[in-house]
């Protein structure tokens, strides 16, 4: 009973997480405009009543009477798992002063509007004193959090654990090595046209078709919904709710549909998680204080990049289904064949704008992130000559002179939250979709599949591997049983060198 | 500082239950029916926690510290009140022991579907072991909670505080002198046509018109929103966010455009309550745990009622609105005037079904609804003996044989969620209504500006007199002061005399 007491705490933990999100997801959806203020309230008294029930006295109680109970168990069962990451998450918890939680909730509550209008103007200097703080609130935090490497390691840990700066550090430059010389060369040659994704495609139309393409995929809308947002996201309330948006754009029909599949995939892995979880720590994260059954930011996006880029982007998948598309928009589509649309749908152009970038450079955007937030944290770079480190390294990747500062290190939410450290996941991910994505294809059912464009098999084969185990294995754990390594960025290269080298004859 | 702790931890009690009802309202308007059984845990720990909060030591400690910086004050200041009724609503809640809370909510969680399979088969059987346990444990609670006179007077306290057996007899008698007669003459006479109001009604046109309507009366879409629902309620998230719902039948068009009108009249008290109650006891029902600004469901009522039918159903209303409605649909009206359509909408028609029924009969399915329970809760009436009670009174008032439980006694949803006491408040609801709107109209402002379809002064009296008020005072207080006495059905019966006798010349 002692551990069954326990399990049905941490149920209410998830259920208080769940809720915020829920309240998150309204938000951004359907709440009238008026109810801003009072909603971040509620959502700040649920985040606070979660992490106070989390590390609260009687919880940890609850926990000291369970232990005991399944220590006769071996240590790698469900059980154990689970005592092991709560005791984690609330000895991480109460490391960092109450005090500094609720200064970053606040820097947090500020920042959005502070940002925005410095973005507005372009004008860096308005955001510095912001910035400036956050930074100081972040390295402050990294100490109380503790580390082994670097200050930045205690930083990601809340959203890649395990991740330091001295694993990434030979990751991207792999990264660049294969990725840079691709690039390069598709600048010296003929870039494949993209004239007919700018006709007018009418935003119900792409809501349909997208949601149709997520379906092919296994999304299940008895358990899912798709809405429409500024940002678009992937949300969970339990598997058993899992919600998706996209974001129209008519006259550019690539945006909202491989965002939907991006979305998807991020879907699938919550969807698919193993329903015995539900409720249990394995579907939270109890050092982010979030309602989740991925393992880490990283894992998640292996998922929502191997659907839309792996899957979504490859030539069997238009060969396949390119009929439909062409069903869904048959006066857009009139002149164009499947070899031309998947050609379109996989232009590399270098940009300034991360959230726009293609496939090939989006990694470039997301490295000079992670090195400049890492410098940030250590001190080496100042925030007053953030964005001449920016603009260098935009300069240095993709041959670009960033014009102002809205289109270079103003053009981010994230760190107006308050929050470093998040960034290294979207690379992660699309490492990680490269190696499972080349697993999951030596299954000859998976193969097969997609062959017929089937893809339940391969779906069925990211469960197995990924899906169900919710929070159970590590990153690194479960990376390691479904591709037989850690993080190897060999696959991810061989996938783009070969996709480009096709398009592009690089 | 003391009182502003205490106040903020009241605003977290707030936060919780608005959050609450968050999840309530998503549940019925957008979750994914995938989504049931999780979102119930979720909703249970939200009410678990909000109770929690509200009587933890800490909570209690923070109001022992509050009342002595406040003993200085006038005893009907603000603060005094708020503490006076938290330490009440505490008081309550410890009252009851937390194992028939617990019961409570298990009876409600499987009730529904109990009772829905027992209505669709009409078997009261297969409800009564359900009902038999639910009379038995409200019986038990009322012992619990305490009461003077009659243990119904206990369970009433949660929804309509002050009402009692005693006090509603007399009241109850009054209407039925009053009301019977009428009914009687209607029977005798020609039902006004309602032929135009089944026509085909399409369902977009009709929340269209419904919503100009609600706005016209003062509902404000900054701080609201429209949904679909197979029932229609009214929910708020704070002042800042009050939301409405609506059910379409397209062959009949006043349901949903008069649902609105009612829904939207409850909108308006939660929209104008003061926003300095925002967060505070005065914007939460602490003996209820639900936020809302409101003091007692009849409260409530009266100003859905005012809207719906003082307002929205009287001939002046039509006389200068009926336009709006033939702009609306042009086809369906083309052969209707202002004063046909008026008729038909005030057309009286016994029947069985309670949410179905007309103005002047409503008040009949709820004065034998608020009689059985109260027999039920003091023993003298059984579980068993409920169909043929219930069909008696039927036929007494309305003169109809109910052909099967489904019609009858099985109709209403609330036993099934452990409740009884819900329904005075509707015909309370109606009388305030009728007390209200006769003292506004004495405010020349108010009349001359209906008299030009300006509702504002209207909204602004009624903000002035009730909805600012939030629960401050109680429900015969703010009626004293708005109408200068208490329950008094003599402005609803002439109200009711005056129009039925214009329609049907009776």
């Amino acid at each position: 009973m002692g551990y069954l007491a326990f399990l049905e705490r941490m149920g209410q933990v998830n259920d208080l997480l769940n809720a915020k999100s829920i309240l998150n997801w309204d938000a951004l959806t359907k709440m009238p405009p008026g109810g801003a203020e009072t909603r971040a309230k509620q959502l700040a008294t649920l985040s606070v009543m979660a992490r106070d029930l989390l590390v609260a006295d009687d919880t940890r109680s609850l926990l000291d009477k369970a232990e005991p109970e399944i220590a006769a168990k071996p240590a790698d069962c469900v059980e154990a798992v689970i005592c092991r990451q709560v005791r984690e998450a609330i000895d991480y918890h109460l490391r960092i002063p109450a005090e500094l939680v609720r200064k970053r909730a606040e820097l947090g509550s500020i920042g959005h509007e502070i940002w925005a209008h410095a973005r507005a103007a372009s004008d860096f200097s308005a955001y510095m004193p912001h910035l400036t703080k956050t930074v100081a609130l972040n390295r402050e935090m990294a100490e109380y959090i503790g580390y082994e490497g670097h200050p930045y390691d205690a930083l990601m840990f809340r959203f890649e654990p395990g991740e330091t700066v001295a694993t990434l550090k030979p990751l991207f430059a792999k990264l660049r090595d294969g990725m840079l010389p691709l690039l390069r060369a598709i600048a010296q040659k003929d870039a494949p046209r993209i004239d007919f994704l700018e006709r007018h495609y009418p935003a119900d139309q792409q809501l349909a078709f997208g949601l149709k393409m997520a379906e092919k995929l296994g999304y299940d809308l008895n358990r899912g919904r798709l809405d429409l947002t500024v940002h678009p996201f992937e949300v969970s309330f339990t598997r058993n709710d899992v919600r998706i948006t996209t974001r129209i754009v008519e006259d550019w029909m690539p945006g909202s549909l491989f965002g939907t599949l991006h979305e998807a995939g991020h879907a699938l892995y919550e969807q698919f998680s193993d329903p015995a979880y539900v409720r249990t720590p394995l579907a939270t994260d109890l050092i982010g204080l979030y309602a989740v059954s991925g393992v880490s930011f990283g894992a998640h996006e292996s998922q929502s990049r191997l659907f839309e880029n792996q899957v979504g982007r490859s030539r069997q998948f238009w060969e396949l289904n390119f009929g439909a598309a062409r069903d869904a928009f048959p006066d857009q589509l009139a002149d164009v064949d499947a070899e031309a649309f998947w050609r379109g749908v996989n232009r590399v152009k270098p940009g300034f704008i991360r959230v726009e970038a293609d496939e090939l450079t989006y990694d470039f955007h997301i490295m000079l992130r992670v090195d400049i937030e890492a410098a940030l944290t250590d001190g080496s770079l100042a925030v007053k000559d953030l964005p001449e480190a920016w603009n260098a390294k935009i300069k240095e990747y993709l041959g670009l002179d960033v014009p102002d500062d809205r289109r270079g290190v103003l053009q981010d939410v994230h760190w107006s939250s308050g929050q470093i450290g998040t960034f290294c996941n979207y690379t992660i991910g699309n490492v990680m979709a490269g190696q499972l994505f080349e697993a999951a294809n030596k299954d000859a059912g998976v193969a097969s599949g997609m062959a017929q464009a089937e893809y339940a098999p391969l779906r069925e084969w990211m469960t197995t591997h990924v899906h169900q185990h919710g929070r159970r294995f590590s990153r690194d754990e479960l990376l390691v049983k479904a591709s037989g390594r850690t993080l190897d960025p060999a696959p991810y290269i061989t996938h783009l060198t070969s996709k480009y080298s096709e398009i592009y004859g690089v």
